[in-house]
């Protein structure tokens, strides 16, 4: 199967990213990209920077578990060893036009992050040793 | 693009249980199915169907944003509108042998589920009127 067009953006900007090279980044990123995100909506691509830019701070690792598309849309999906959460799997459904992502669909779980917050809020090792 | 084996079986699960049929639903879950959820690993089809019923339970809707496979491998990714909280969204990753799903790696968001938890807990109404 040839590859996607979306696929192909998809890839190359979680393969930016996962390198820790945000500027790479987001030349896959649209202008007025807008991203549903858990914790709501961002408009537009400082908005989306400021929303990924400690995420990769706190990156470790990621491993990709599925990656499929077609001429607009893809579905990335990958598994994440933060510093505050060992495993942070997430999904990435995204519209590509031109090369470029317009729309994100964001999906992880906050909970493991918010707890380790309150963890750290008092005082005590995010992970017990 | 014909349909891929993996995504036939990924959405025949997918409309049975959003159409809260999870008789049917089990029908595409394998005996030995291995689930890796936000809340830890679940093992087999009977812990299974204990983690999906109470979700079909409060599920009000369900709308599929995007579903794409190969002979192995299918990503299912969609918005749920639900009792305690009006927009959960979720993406499934699954491993798909012999019609059956062997392999899944679910993905949301249990924040807003907690939220409503706790909100409930309080005895107060779960979103503001």
């Amino acid at each position: 199967m040839a590859d996607s067009p979306a696929r192909k953006t998809a890839l190359a900007y979680y393969h930016a990213w996962t390198g820790r090279d945000l500027d790479a980044a987001m030349r896959y990123i649209a202008d007025d990209i807008v991203c549903d995100a858990p914790a709501g909506r961002l408009s537009g691509a400082q908005e989306y920077r400021a929303f990924m830019a400690p995420f990769v701070q706190i990156l470790k690792e990621a491993r990709l578990l599925a990656a499929f598309g077609d001429d607009t849309t893809a579905v990335v999906v990958y598994d994440t060893q933060t510093v505050p959460v060992p495993s942070a799997p997430a999904a990435e459904c995204v519209t590509v036009v031109d090369g470029r992502i317009t729309y994100s669909r964001f999906i992880f779980d906050r909970a493991p992050f918010e707890a380790a917050r309150r963890t750290a809020a008092q005082g005590l090792p995010a992970t017990p040793q």
